[in-house]
């Protein structure tokens, strides 16, 4: 069975203050293929500020349809999500961002599913939170949980994304395979062991004929991915190292 | 084995063009629990935009650290992911941030964890993906995939949140239980429909006296909560209405 459309996936703001941020929401949406937004109320729209934050999601901006009432934003809508950051008075049915994905892929591919995000200070009010079949929370640290609205559409857009289409990235490829754990007794090497046996590796290859600093062309870059990819614990880095100068050492002098 | 920590994760973002992406990041951090922010020559920092736009992350911001170069911000790292939109000239392992997080979550527990974001305008140089273990890629639409900085790192630091510390939200409760497809061979009753219903099933309950508009208490809403999980479809919204209906209609006039 075919994962739900992500064209069938809206995205509601309601009552928004700051016309940058349903700007900058239009820009999310579109990065992860959403289409439809829809604002209801929204205080200060169209403006310049949102077309600016909006960039290349111009169209998603001028296609947006405004709403006098959330009611007329989710008349066809079949299953209705609210961002919510906490739980209220009556508890209802509420998922976190990935469980949402995976419920909107299963859903009957002729709906229309809208995900509902509040005004950027209050959110949405109880009345609106039970228009929804689920509220959906962004799992956040417990210190400071407060999303800027557009970052909180990117991550539900991202993870309606990777649902409905999947990642699209080529397969892991051999060399990315995890090292055993018991490769990993020792801790890792720094970046900077690496950067000062990278300079000592350049330093061997020039002495020794192997690269011509005036004709370099990839040498240097593949060695640097091949020995990246290696990731050398501390004692590794310690003996490699000792091996370039032994090296370094037996060369002739003045080569 | 325990994950590997959030707090040993850092952002790295390179020659920042604007304050206020800066600020955000820090917002983006913080509201996922990651706190270490390093910033290699930051065209306009300190700034009043940046403080600005850090909202309740101003301690993030504050304990930046600004460095002259790439690899200062990388001496004591032991793995670094670069964000990366494109595979470049010479191939480099490339993984989607859900991958990432699953690596940075096996990785040694003493280690440190760079994720490095380039320009606004033109990402990471050659140079500096060389520098990286890997390239992170944001899975995007095809036809627009360019996020806001702040937003790309807003995604990064919610997976690695995910990856090391779960979602902690309630176990799914026994009412999200998906229903089964075979309740899905009618299509799904749109949201105008069950308002629809809603008005006329709280009609029908003022009429028989079982809900006293002056003492509403939360009848109506937990009724709500119970009729939008059962997702009707269309056909059993017809015959819910047609029961409403025949129960109005059976009730004793001007009662």
């Amino acid at each position: 069975m075919a994962n739900f459309p992500l064209a069938q996936c809206r995205i509601v703001m309601v009552e928004t203050t700051h016309a940058g941020n349903i700007g900058a929401a239009a820009r999310a949406m579109k990065t992860m293929g959403l289409s439809q937004l829809h604002l209801v109320r929204p205080l200060d729209y169209p403006s310049v500020e949102a077309t600016a934050r909006a960039s290349g999601a111009g169209d998603i901006l001028q296609n947006a349809v405004v709403h006098d009432s959330l009611e007329g934003a989710l008349a066809d809508v079949t299953w209705v999500f609210g961002a919510s950051a906490r739980q209220r008075t009556l508890p209802w049915p509420c998922v976190a961002p990935r469980q949402m994905g995976d419920m909107v892929a299963a859903h009957p591919a002729d709906g229309q599913i809208a995900v509902l995000f509040g005004r950027e200070a209050r959110g949405l009010t109880n009345e609106e939170l039970q228009l929804c079949h689920y509220h959906v929370t962004i799992p956040t640290n417990e210190e400071y949980g407060v999303l800027n609205i557009s970052a909180a559409i990117q991550v539900i857009c991202y993870e309606l994304r990777m649902a409905l289409v999947g990642a699209e990235l080529p397969p892991v490829e051999g060399h990315l395979i995890q090292l055993p754990a018991v490769h990993w007794d020792e801790p890792p090497a720094d970046q900077a062991a690496m950067e000062y046996f990278m300079e000592h590796l350049e330093r061997v290859l020039v002495k020794a004929r192997f690269l011509d600093p005036r004709y370099p062309a990839k040498v240097m870059p593949r060695l640097r991915r091949l020995f990246m990819r290696i990731q050398m614990d501390k004692t590794e880095m310690g003996m490699m190292r000792g091996v370039l100068k032994a090296i370094e050492q037996a060369l002739p002098k003045g080569s």
